[in-house]
């Protein structure tokens, strides 16, 4: 997607040890029209897959899986990461390690939203070791909820979340790869 | 706005205590295209307002705020609660006491996204006791950046948050009113 990738060449930042800054467009300053566009693309690729929910994990997932469930016309929920007091017992929870906080999150979605009947497309922000979507998939499983499909914003490729998805067997498609962020480079796929 | 009245009157659920549940379409699950009339009119009661920037607070704020700001093709600023480990020294920050979560968090924005140039349209998911929305203000404040409005989605008014805002002198404008939520009932202000 070449409009995100100039704009991840234009703004952003690598801040080293595979730590990139894209938060003048992505995740705390946020462009609603690159966005929607990347919605749209995510919606494009998933058009076939038959998905009735959309399912992120708050905090920077929601922005991009919002637009993609706009683009799909589906709901989306959003795992929270502590219990507000509106939900009832009986979440599914899972740990994430997250590497913004340096800490093991737990993902909590209420059964309310997702159920057997559901076919879920997991959108996220970026896909790098792939440790927050891998638990998104098993609060999937646990619902006895169907994975139809993985879509992430951007793929940081040298963290080799990916491989760690082959065995979902649903399709997995990154906007941008980034391959290589060494000496302060950031170097695309293609 | 009649399509949020009666989305409310139809799924949400008064918990008791001024605790209203709306976690099936605005802050677990989302309904994008409810969301999106909701910016579409937040944005049109803004149009005036020569904006520069829509700031709110994460984590349910985002989708409203999101949603408002593609509408004015203006870019959103959402608030942190915890300092991720991409922002720099010299943030804007200010504590505001959390109802959902019984604790004072401290909302963080980074001195990148907000300055003295900006004028700023400060959104949020629910005005109630305002505070908030009261230390988002500060943070603009702090900025020397220009606030030239409030919106909300829901208004608890028996929570006066709205009487805080009037020194503001800027336009508060929100899509519904809920004026009584005593003895488990939901009453609009129309």
């Amino acid at each position: 997607m070449l409009v995100l990738k100039n704009r991840i060449l234009a703004e952003g930042r690598n801040l080293g040890k595979g730590i990139l800054k894209v938060d003048s467009f992505i995740n705390h300053q946020v462009d609603p029209m690159l966005m929607m566009a990347v919605g749209e693309e995510l919606a494009r690729r998933f058009a076939q897959a038959r998905a009735t929910k959309v399912l992120t994990a708050e905090i920077s997932g929601i922005a991009p899986a919002l637009m993609t469930a706009l683009a799909l016309k589906l709901p989306v929920v959003y795992a929270r990461k502590s219990r507000p007091i509106t939900m009832p017992q009986g979440a599914y929870t899972q740990e994430a390690p997250s590497h913004t906080k340096g800490k093991v999150v737990e993902l909590i979605v209420s059964p309310e939203y997702l159920s057997a009947a559901d076919r879920v497309l997991v959108v996220d922000d970026f896909l790098a070791t792939g440790q927050t979507i891998a638990a998104l998939i098993k609060i999937v499983e646990r619902a006895n909820a169907t994975l139809v499909g993985v879509g992430a914003v951007i793929e940081k490729s040298f963290e080799g979340g990916r491989a760690g998805l082959v065995g979902c067997g649903v399709p997995v498609e990154t906007l941008v790869q980034i391959i290589d962020m060494s000496d302060g480079r950031i170097v695309f796929a293609d």
